[in-house]
């Protein structure tokens, strides 16, 4: 695990940044930037857009595993690491001492056999498995991306950890910067629910409103980056991207080890950028290509809300481009109306043999019961999204119902309690067991 | 781990309940209840008070571990265990399968070297802890407990699992219950804001609400236990509180595997009916029986609100019994104005040389705020409380800040937002560079 070398790259408009040193970095394995569309490599910096083409920078690794006694050894530093992420340090963009800098720990999330589940959607017995990563430290898989944009913080000297947000991200970074000792400052439209403003303010960094919607969030974030201001800023979610988005692929590693080391058969992954599902895919890839699991054939499923399924529609018409929409959906957390990775969810659903699918916003709530009553588990309202979809997949003939499944629930319900506000008491009694009776409780 | 046997026991007005059968029930390594105050010994069954004394009845357990090679083996089969509560089943009332059985697996949550907080309260770096509980499934150490009684329930053949609550414990029990397949009738004050009923009742138990206080939820219950109408039902904190409460010594076993199986020097850990403190100490005194710690010296802190705070007035007054309070505080998770295990936490925190501290609902929301922006934790009330008073023990001199201590946050932030309402934005501005400039937030 060398370290690289960050060189000076020239700002762009594609939002590449200047860095005027330099600089050493440790981050692992991790050994250029590549762009996904034309190959072009970078050295490891803050940028995320490719000089040549505009196209997506990604991760390029060197792993070092070069034979079956490599992968073996691989395997057990693994299975001895710590209960978190970073077991799988030598697999991501960090330093191999990680697990040693204060950082909030995410992940090693439980994969639970959902047989009651599986009883009601129709699916085999010991055959469907929910990914719960509502365990997380601040209760979504966001921790696990902000943990790998904060190692990229500290390796290019930022002292800020910044990004947009309407919700569980702001949490996220709010509480990975307070634990990390740096500063942070989180971007959020102005008129967010006070639930969800108390939950990102109580960290203690800076919370700014910004009088617009979240859009407006976003474009105001791009440019503080191309100002002096933004100088020492790493914005998890733009500047440092690349380094972020690896997070995902930690839900990849830790659904096959859990599994005993092998490939599910089906995975249902929610889609709000589209980044997610494509990094499962790059994860399951890697875990293959490394000899940790065997090769076999696995199809990767997208879903989404009708009232935000650009890639859903996309998918159904047969098209490759994702036309974007104006989202209106009670999963605000998978609401982005034109996802930057919808064209690469595309490839993987038709590659694997998956498809995407959506379901309407009462689905979403069906599914969020369906799953709280079956497995106690109580997902916020992107785990109703797949769940219904999951459902809706199955009664469709698209997942079957015989393979081992895994959906995955990517937050909690206490974050997004109003999605099922209606459910209430089943009766109110005096406290006498007169009332009780009289109820026809007994 | 021979099966143990339910006899047929009275119905007394403590709390008995009559078994009418000899029914063979295999709960690990647990022989009989045996009376907490005058030591008699009744068979294992629902029952939680003394027929001679009316004491609280507690497990009494043959662990079957004489020698060094015994206690060597038992580690190394912890070790080895699952990531959860159950790695401890040989020291627990459960079967030895337990792990097999479908239930939500709380504990193995993270113990958080809490460097930057030590730092604020003066305490040695590297020597204060913070045991995380809001990592369980339902977010709070209720998992812990429920989990315990769930168990008992399956044994005796209960096929209800109830309990009153004002929260947490709703959640646990309906989502355990959920997942095990058992029906949950959660009985609360029908009052109780609209969030907590939503998190209760999402489980799809019934949840009844009672016209009347807390207090009246109780009174109900009792009543309802000696009613043909309560027949097959387990109240979990009731005629299951035996084996509920043993839930809380996995906390304790929990921190000092974590600690590379060390005795803290110092716990800091908070009262509501007192159950989880004693059984901490329980859990202590059975590792160093059991060789697996090395004995010394430790000493256990409770920490209560002043609005609620029996135990810590009966504590300074050097008195042994505690006199009932009418709780106000806005910790209501621990608004326990009449705690059962009261007196029994005086024992413990002057036999250890402990002492037992409130802080006001002022300070604790400060220690919320403070653990938030130090560690990235975001505790409820209860886990203020603590914090609270662990930096009011150190400023008092009664916490050593050069001594190994480890303070524990039993909920989670998400269900307390209240108590931080007034935590919000830092700057609104328009979502201009022109903007950001002027706020002077650069």
């Amino acid at each position: 695990m060398a370290a690289q070398t960050v060189e000076s790259t020239e700002s762009t408009t594609s939002g590449s940044v200047t860095t005027d040193s330099v600089t050493p970095v440790d981050l692992g394995p991790a050994a250029a930037l590549s762009c996904r569309e034309c190959g072009h490599r970078v050295p490891l910096g803050p940028v995320f857009a490719c000089e040549e083409c505009f196209g997506p920078l990604e991760i390029a690794y060197d792993f070092a595993v070069h034979s079956a006694a490599d992968t073996e050894e691989l395997r057990k530093r693994i299975e001895a690491g710590p209960a978190n992420i970073w077991r799988y340090a030598p697999l991501l963009p960090v330093p191999a001492n990680v697990a040693e800098k204060p950082n909030i720990n995410p992940g090693w999330t439980k994969l639970v056999q959902a047989d009651n589940l599986a009883r009601e959607l129709g699916v085999d017995a010991g055959k469907l498995f929910v990914k719960d990563d509502s365990g997380n430290p601040t209760h979504s898989f966001k921790d696990r991306v902000v943990a790998q944009a904060l190692e990229a913080a500290r390796a290019f000297g930022f002292t800020t950890l910044s990004c947009s947000s309407t919700g569980n991200l702001a949490g996220a970074v709010g509480a990975a910067a307070a634990r990390a000792g740096l500063r942070s400052c989180v971007f959020i439209p102005h008129d967010l629910e006070q639930g969800k403003v108390v939950m990102a303010a109580v960290y203690g960094g800076e919370l700014i409103g910004i009088e617009g919607n979240y859009d407006d969030v976003n474009r105001f974030c791009s440019e503080l980056i191309g100002d002096p201001a933004g100088e020492g800023w790493g914005f998890v979610n733009v500047n440092l991207r690349p380094y972020y988005a690896e997070g995902s692929k930690t839900l990849a590693y830790e659904i096959c080890e859990q599994l005993g080391w092998q490939l599910p058969d089906q995975l249902v992954v929610p889609i709000a950028s589209g980044s997610q599902l494509t990094k499962i895919d790059k994860g399951l890839q890697e875990l293959i290509k490394l000899g940790l699991v065997a090769d076999k054939p696995y199809k990767i499923f997208g879903a989404q809300a009708e009232g935000c399924s650009p890639v859903s529609v996309a998918y159904k018409a047969g098209q490759d481009v994702v036309r974007p929409q104006k989202p209106n959906t009670i999963a605000k957390s998978l609401a982005i109306g034109n996802p930057a990775d919808g064209p690469y969810v595309l490839d993987i659903a038709r590659r694997t043999g998956g498809a995407v699918e959506d379901v309407n916003d009462e689905q979403v709530v069906d599914a969020i019961r369906l799953l709280a009553r079956t497995e106690g588990i109580f997902a916020e309202t992107a785990g109703g999204v797949t769940v219904g979809v999951t459902k809706k997949l199955i009664e469709n003939g698209l997942l079957d119902p015989t393979l081992t499944t895994v959906v995955l629930n990517t937050g909690d319900g206490l974050k997004t309690l109003d999605a099922v506000a209606d459910t209430g008491l089943t009766a109110t009694i005096r406290p006498s067991l007169e009332s009780f009776h009289a109820a026809g409780l007994a």
